[in-house]
């Protein structure tokens, strides 16, 4: 069975470059599965600066909503990195999928990959609580994907400032 | 002396169970004092959801302002579990009460339990900096609360994607 | 080569005491470097709260923005606190200066002090993404001098409810 990883924390907390890291530990040759979609320049700019980080031992496979499907797929030699879950979460929301019935499909798939994959998540939910419904509602399926995911991972690594604290 | 045990972390992080199981691991029945009020459908789903994983070995007493009162009346054989410490606040500060005060009346009654008791807070002050002058006193005195109280318990859990992290 | 140590945390979370208890344990003397500008009422109470905790131990020098050459002219036999990095941040981002580069003079800086340093700043990018793109633009650089920061210091510790976690 194939190590399975997740690795949570702030914004900009040093969460991918810990993920590369440790899934390029795991293989010669890697899996990027990106979840972002550009919808906006912003957004464009910091997919650009990440996949510019990047080396050519990586393959890029974009997948904004089909996860396990993405993770069957990809199964086999190379370690996979999935960056990110909440904005896996945010465009199943957007989209109006059952991103609960999704996110447990995700976890029963995770103990029967041959290959590693490690999980990128974020920490949205230590702020005041938001005076926007939706946002309230965004960070409590949140919450309980990164639960769900954490409990079918082998390890739980918490970023702080680029440094990872080992939580399971 | 009975131990005293304080729970922080984000919403969603798993800290409520995590409280449970510890507070069923310190005796065999238990008391849940419940701070929250059903002021709208959101939270009386919530508290709904919450009463419905406990089991018959819980008898609730409900309490949104008077814990000090509440841990006097209930201190015992049981252990209590107090869920939560920023409902709590949050009432105190919409009713005008000297939250300051009632916070130090029960960081004085806590080395003075007979039997368990833990807390379960939120982590509120790790986002950015509320345009709302409500939301930042709110936040400080969240913030406040959490120092005294941890500083009056014998140990305290920071909750991680529903893994406990000991603290102190 | 005197120590560095940088500590993060939400708000409210006992960073500055912790800061000058670790900072009056590298020396009888210390200077506290304050970045904070007393804007409004808010923030004047807050700096003027600070003061009060203070002895006389500690000479304090105020700088909202030159933080590298305030470094340089104190470098000496006392310990200095710099409280807090994000304060900095902010000044220099409303002011439009080049607070990438500030950042990079302040990492180039901290491995060739004499006397030891201890950086207070805050976690600002656990909370729901803000709608505002000036807010999002600050977490993110708050972030990334976060990281910047910690791998030029010796040590890295997060306040939890008053209580430090030693993360580097």
């Amino acid at each position: 069975m194939g190590k399975s990883i997740l690795i949570t924390g702030g914004v900009r907390s040093g969460k991918s470059r810990l993920a590369e890291d440790m899934t390029l530990g795991l293989g010669r040759r890697a899996i990027y599965i990106a979840t972002a979609q550009a919808h906006d320049a912003e957004m464009a700019d910091r997919i650009a600066r990440h996949q510019a980080r990047r080396g050519p031992e990586w393959r890029t496979v974009a997948e904004p909503l089909q996860l396990a499907r993405t993770l069957r797929d990809t199964d086999g030699d190379a370690p996979r990195l999935v960056d990110c879950l909440t904005l896996w979460l945010s465009n199943l929301m957007l989209s109006g999928a059952d991103w609960d019935g999704a996110c447990a499909e995700l976890c029963a798939l995770i103990p029967r990959q041959s290959a590693p994959v490690v999980f990128v998540t974020n920490e949205v939910g230590a702020g005041i609580v938001p005076e926007n419904a939706l946002a309230r509602a965004f960070r409590d399926a949140a919450g309980l994907v990164n639960q769900s995911i954490s409990r079918s991972c082998d390890e739980l690594w918490l970023c702080v400032a680029g440094h990872p604290i080992k939580v399971k």
